[in-house]
């Protein structure tokens, strides 16, 4: 298993050149592409395509052409709802990753069309990628459950809600796990789809997104709240200017610290149980992209 | 052979019955649950969802669910369309089919929201059609060709542009093929597919629909320009009021009519071609939809 640092290094790349390239050959309109390659060029983590690529090597199995389509569209989908969660008329962001956001720079009607064109070319990337139809299908099937009105896009509306209400903590852990879990949780089961791995492990690599989806969010509440514009590249204290309910807003700082560390340690031990039940099963990259996750 | 208003008003119930059961069920948030179902009840002509079932009963098959289901994700698609389109960013419209828009009902964001789920749930609702699955990954990818950035969203980008300056007829339509005519040309090339129709058929329901579908935008325009708001149902005179190119703009109102007729005839002559290649083809229901195009 090679270091955690160069398999990043080198999938950030491939990753990065897989949007680029399908955004290119397929958007006819010059403004859109710009618009489009603009935010996909924005940098950010990469974290969801990350996952996909680091479930499938932790089978042992070799990253292929088709694998990095499927990291590519799930990051074409993350990227599209940043865009339009920026918008003045969602969370009215003027930055993002440190630099003006898409409606800043291309204006609203563009920045639209950008985020339904990445949602749109996102499907078509799967469907047009080399996988094996009934595969594919069940990949598009996943993706759209996660993207769309049971998963990410309702978990946009509850949280919208929740601007104007204060939310139980189960509450928010729905709207989280929908708004941001569904989408992590779709990275590891297509890792354990591709990678070719039983139902059991798939449904194991599931239990384990779970713990992690609620320990990224959990992270970017505590960063919201904690952290300089300098440092995190976009407007911070966000959260508390729009009355949201949050994590720290709930738990305070030390209780959401402490439910931080309670995921990541559930996370850790879902790992554990996959190297027991998987003979093939290394979980080291999967276990540093989790450590990704603890406040430094 | 039925007759065409019976075929149409048993189909318009059962296309929208099949949204409207898909989004309640597949729908988790309530808020976007009826912020979706208010513009997939705003009624319209479901033109779009109809001339794909019109295809498939022209080669005398029976219309079955899995058929339905396409129909249905083709209009969520054109609805989410219409919602993002209106958005004060875009051509801020008040009033769409007699009702109020979408954002006036349901706020900006919850509008932005209700077209992501539509847009997402269609490929949803065809991934997880009971069609064999290749057929379905054909779809999936001529739909979001059709509905992406090769197709309706790149029409969009440069109808956006075409208000900022004048564009040439080629230009028009270029914008109107992609914006409006790709949408159009899915619904008779599903149909097609659906019908288990050879390439050769299906190649010739895509050279109808490219007829069909200018005459459908030439008569779009010539409406906007010669309508009431009473007898359309929305703002009129935007066009103009938006600086935009149009026929009527560009080849006065007699020219454009008369361009109008033209498609009309070129479309006609297009589905006797295909009755003399298909001996199973009736081309009654396809006819009566173009007339529907004809200037009253």
């Amino acid at each position: 298993m090679e270091a955690f640092n160069d398999f990043r290094k080198q999938s950030l790349l491939l990753i990065e050149k897989e949007m680029e390239n399908f955004i290119k050959e397929y958007t006819t309109n010059d403004q859109l592409k710009e618009a489009m390659l603009y935010s996909i060029h924005a940098g950010g983590k990469r974290f969801r395509p990350l996952l996909v690529l680091a479930a499938i090597r932790s089978f042992n199995k070799n990253v292929q052409t088709h694998d990095y389509q499927v990291a590519a569209a799930l990051e074409m989908i993350h990227t599209y709802s940043l865009i339009h969660d920026d918008l003045p008329a969602m969370d009215d962001d003027d930055l993002r990753r440190g630099k003006p956001t898409n409606h800043k720079v291309f204006g609203e009607a563009h920045a639209i069309l950008a985020g339904d064109g990445l949602l749109t070319a996102a499907f078509q990337l799967v469907a047009l990628s080399q996988i094996e139809s009934d595969q594919k299908i069940l990949l598009i099937q996943l993706l759209s459950k996660a993207a769309g009105t049971q998963g990410m896009v309702a978990g946009q509306a509850g949280d919208l809600q929740g601007e104007k209400q204060s939310l139980s903590l189960a509450e928010l852990a729905d709207v989280h796990e929908k708004k941001t879990g569904a989408l992590i949780e779709f990275a590891l089961l297509a890792g354990g789809i591709l990678a070719e791995q039983p139902e059991e492990i798939v449904d194991l690599l599931g239990v384990f997104a779970k713990h992690l989806g609620l320990a990224f969010q959990i992270k970017d509440d505590l960063l919201d709240a904690t952290s300089s514009e300098e440092e995190l590249g976009k407007q911070v204290g966000r959260d508390e200017v729009l009355n949201k309910s949050t994590y720290p807003s709930l738990l305070g700082l030390e209780g959401a610290k402490k439910a931080l560390e309670e995921q990541l340690t559930l996370g850790s031990d879902t790992l554990a149980t996959i190297k027991q039940t998987s003979s093939e099963f290394h979980l080291e990259l999967l276990q540093e992209l989790l450590e990704q996750l603890r406040l430094g």
